[in-house]
């Protein structure tokens, strides 16, 4: 039963110049709406696109990092309570979904569909890479991408055929993320234990005398993904959100 | 290439009264680890709730639905900026994740190992089903099982082996939800096409006289999803992010 897919899944950031089919992109995009949703309600939208000027636009917003420059077609996700709420308006239903639930619900819907269509489009050959930026410039996609107000994009894949076979990379213990039965409070020594393999990890390591830090903690939190960044995308995001009765 | 377990995935509610075996979980849980997930951060936990008592208290935090009282077991996961805070208190890096941009990046991460969870678990010949009320009592749930500030649970899943099918449910049209270059703005007639299928559908016809109601999406609206409920749980849900730092 077991599909040896799944223990080696790596993510694809360099692309073949190749197209992906349009027929075979809309056969993902159905099959993976067969993945679990709220209520079956398919809070969700995807915007494909395909159009190299528009990508180019696209990239910019994901801050031209390289698979999004190089992907010949570029999906964004969207948390959607518009569309429902459209449904709503024409059968004289009182839509009460301008609110944080309302955003959240929307939003686990559309990881789910996202994870899916990575699945299924990996399954099918081709190569995926999540663009996190998505949520850091999401009012200037959302202009870019004509969304209506309460359609929130929320995941941005890249997709295309892969150049090359993408790098593995390392993930923590079993034990640093499951706890049974009730979350287990950790002693200073055992976070050290937990995030030692990761921190020994050489290509870490090399990250960490690149960037002048004492380690990899502070890599992250000092370096990738610092407070005052994190507040101020916080600080926009949340305007946003609120422009959109979602928050 | 193509699977035919996405063409037909359903979800399942109903189990036998069998153990999942631990070891297979574990194997589960440690494989969907490979899923994306934000710069390598992992910002994720999971709960497994085993205890037959525990497994009941759960229940009642997710309305007794009867994939939560059935399941031998249930999983909650969490988005978890707490794990990565302990390891960044250890190495004396500053770490500012207390804000809604972490909050949306832990979302994303968990949300994406939940579905991971959930193929895994389906390809092992297990059934799955999301219990999507988890937001709905969040904080009670993070005081049963003793999570700390900062890990907020956002998927359950309740898990077993599967005691018939499933049923398999309708969808939308792609076209009702995938957008080309830029998001299609739809006219009533369009609306009312892309739904008819849906209405049209059995069980949903079944579901509009049941409520006493003129059509299905009064039925999500106005019976399942109503106004009051949601701006009520927004509330809830709100506070309980802001106890956390996380909004």
């Amino acid at each position: 039963m077991t599909d040896p897919y799944f223990s080696s899944r790596r993510s694809v950031r360099k692309f073949q110049d190749k197209e992906v089919d349009s027929e075979l992109l809309d056969s993902i995009l159905e099959r993976a709406m067969k993945a679990p949703n709220t209520g079956n309600m398919q809070l969700y939208s995807v915007i494909v696109t395909h159009d190299k000027m528009r990508r180019a636009e696209l990239a910019k917003l994901h801050f031209s990092q390289p698979a999004s420059t190089g992907a010949p077609v570029l999906l964004t996700v969207c948390a959607d309570v518009h569309a429902f709420g459209r449904w709503c308006e024409v059968s004289h239903a009182d839509c009460g979904f301008r609110n944080f639930l309302s955003f959240t619900t929307s939003f686990v819907d559309a990881i789910i569909y996202s994870q899916q269509i990575v699945t299924i489009a990996e399954k099918e050959g081709l190569g995926t890479c999540y663009l996190g930026t998505v949520l850091y410039n999401a009012p200037e996609i959302a202009s870019l991408l004509e969304l209506p107000k309460g359609v929130i994009p929320v995941a941005c894949l890249a997709v295309g055929w892969p150049d090359g076979e993408g790098v593995e990379t390392e993930r923590l213990p079993l034990e640093a993320v499951m706890h049974k039965e009730t979350y287990s409070p950790r002693s200073d020594e055992e976070v050290v234990r937990l995030y030692k393999e990761k921190e020994e990890y050489e290509p870490n390591r090399g990250f960490v005398a690149e960037n002048g830090k004492e380690n990899l903690a502070q890599v992250f939190a000092e370096v990738r993904y610092p407070r005052e960044m994190n507040e101020n995308v916080s600080r926009k995001l949340k305007e946003y959100l609120a422009e959109n009765g979602m928050i």
